[in-house]
């Protein structure tokens, strides 16, 4: 099968609301008056982003979705999305469930395939999304105060969890590791919760290299610095609360750091006014998404990490470099 | 060096038309009122699209000249572009060389780097660029009518020439190699001629993957034929004009065959009414780039392929694929 073959085969679908469809040297876009688009690129590769053994479902959903929570950091709406796809050898079963996966979520938000790029080459995936947003009401990573509650949406550490587990530094019952390894290989961008926060978040970034690390984007962006609870942002590991009433399945110390340093998991963090926490709560409602308070933002420079009493812990928090 | 020091040092630039520079989850973009966006994604990869042997500095100028090629085909001015880069190492030479010519090309077109994302892979570049163009006004592969003229920008199949001289199928003196070889490397995107082309094109599409294969393209979305004189195409070959006056330095077959297949030429193909051939050579002198006729466009379906004196020749041409 040949590139043109290729495309027509797994990803020609008619144009919907691109003024041209894929397939012509450009896409054209026209964003509403008024809006200004918002773009982000994200590239995946083997051993890096996703492993071997993922569905090739599962991996077409993560490919946009990683791009989808970039938009939603920035309260955007999904519009479009190119795809570059570099394959090692056309596997027509990889590439059914790939796109079966990949489609599943666009469809979902509404964002159109509207173009891009296959090549013969180790397989790596890059995709473009765009999205609109009203002009000047972007959420930022720039905008956090002194004063401000730290918010994070959703669960953390799951991912993180599937991953020690597929590297055999900790067991997990065949149970939690299905439900750990979907978070892993499954994220769920925060759209609705990102539309919902325009105009109420003060800043926000999507937890993709760990909380600690993009929270750290914010305060350098902001220029302030935060205290964090280590506790509050460790009893949001789903997998520990599998079952209603149990004992904790982790450590503390596993607990905190899958948390904190985790990675991969595409919630957001966001700052808010203390006087707008019902209105934050009501957006997490809105948006059928959980929202829970974790820290506030400081004056001084510098992330503090406390634990549920407040007392400063010791214990070192780095996040994921991809180079590192 | 991690992910965002890399970053830092050879990729941040201060924002100039982006509402918000690079740094944040997404960039912003906000085209003119009546504008609409070209947006076009292209991924390289070594082997495919660029030998392991090219200076990262001529690297750096083609990752980002083949996706401006494709804005020029829309007739789409220049705005901004993403870039998602994944690297077997940190190696700091080449991200100096690679940065320097992306860079060069870029400042030549005024257009910003808006964002994009680093990982650790085999050698993957994957940029997406942004134009704008009056809404109605792109030029498409659709539009070409029986009895438009067929034209060509530029030159053809110099860089098919150094292609084979690396892989050892022709011999070329080392001046001439030069030449061919940085036609490879360093294409010239026509942006400027696709712009002057507007309202007077009735079709365009970039020279990638040989002159028949992307013509092919024009008559498939047009729906009609077209008689294509070979020779005209084979006298555009510049490596075989090296001396004036001079015999030719290769053989007719090779000339035909590196015209119309030979690939990588980045050159614009497109049609245009035989009443507006002053105004397409006038918008040739415009642009500062050469247009040469080569063939016209027939109701009757297919490619015909013909000598000077009009005998359709026997010789099969076909297009390059990345997937063959």
């Amino acid at each position: 099968m040949g590139e043109f073959d290729l495309i027509e085969r797994y990803f020609a679908r008619p144009a919907k609301r691109s003024p041209l469809g894929n397939g012509d040297d450009c896409a054209l876009l026209a964003p509403a008056p008024g809006m200004q688009l918002a773009v982000s690129s994200d590239m995946l590769v083997e051993g890096r982003h996703f492993l071997s053994t993922v569905a090739p479902e599962r991996l077409g959903h993560k490919a946009l979705a990683v791009n989808l929570s970039d938009l939603a950091a920035c309260g955007a709406a999904p519009l479009a999305f190119t795809l570059a796809l570099s394959l090692p050898a056309v596997d027509e079963s990889w590439l059914a469930g790939f796109s079966r996966g990949l489609f599943a979520l666009a469809d979902e938000h509404d964002c159109e395939l509207v173009g891009g790029d296959t090549t013969r080459g180790p397989l790596n995936i890059c995709i473009t999304v765009f999205g609109e947003v009203p002009a000047g009401k972007a959420l930022l990573r720039s905008g956090a105060k002194p004063g401000d509650d730290i918010w994070v949406s959703g669960t953390l550490g799951d991912a993180r969890l599937a991953l020690e587990a597929f590297r055999g530094t900790l067991a997990l019952s065949a149970e939690v590791f299905e439900q750990a390894r979907r978070r892993m290989e499954q994220p769920t961008p925060r759209v609705a919760l990102g539309i919902a926060l325009r105009g109420i978040a003060s800043s926000a970034v999507d937890v993709s290299d760990g909380l600690i690390g993009d929270l750290g984007h914010i305060l350098a962006s902001s220029r302030v610095g935060a205290t964090l609870d280590a506790d509050a942002a460790a009893a949001l590991v789903a997998a520990n609360k599998h079952a209603p009433g149990s004992a904790d399945l982790f450590t503390r110390e596993v607990l905190r750091t899958c948390a904190l340093s985790g990675g991969d998991d595409y919630e957001l963090v966001f700052t808010a006014l203390v006087a707008a926490r019902d209105t934050v709560l009501q957006a997490g409602i809105t948006s059928a998404t959980a929202v829970t308070r974790i820290g506030h933002i400081e004056a001084a420079p510098g992330l503090r990490i406390v634990d549920a009493r407040g007392v400063p812990l010791a214990q070192h928090f780095t996040s994921f470099d991809h180079f590192a």
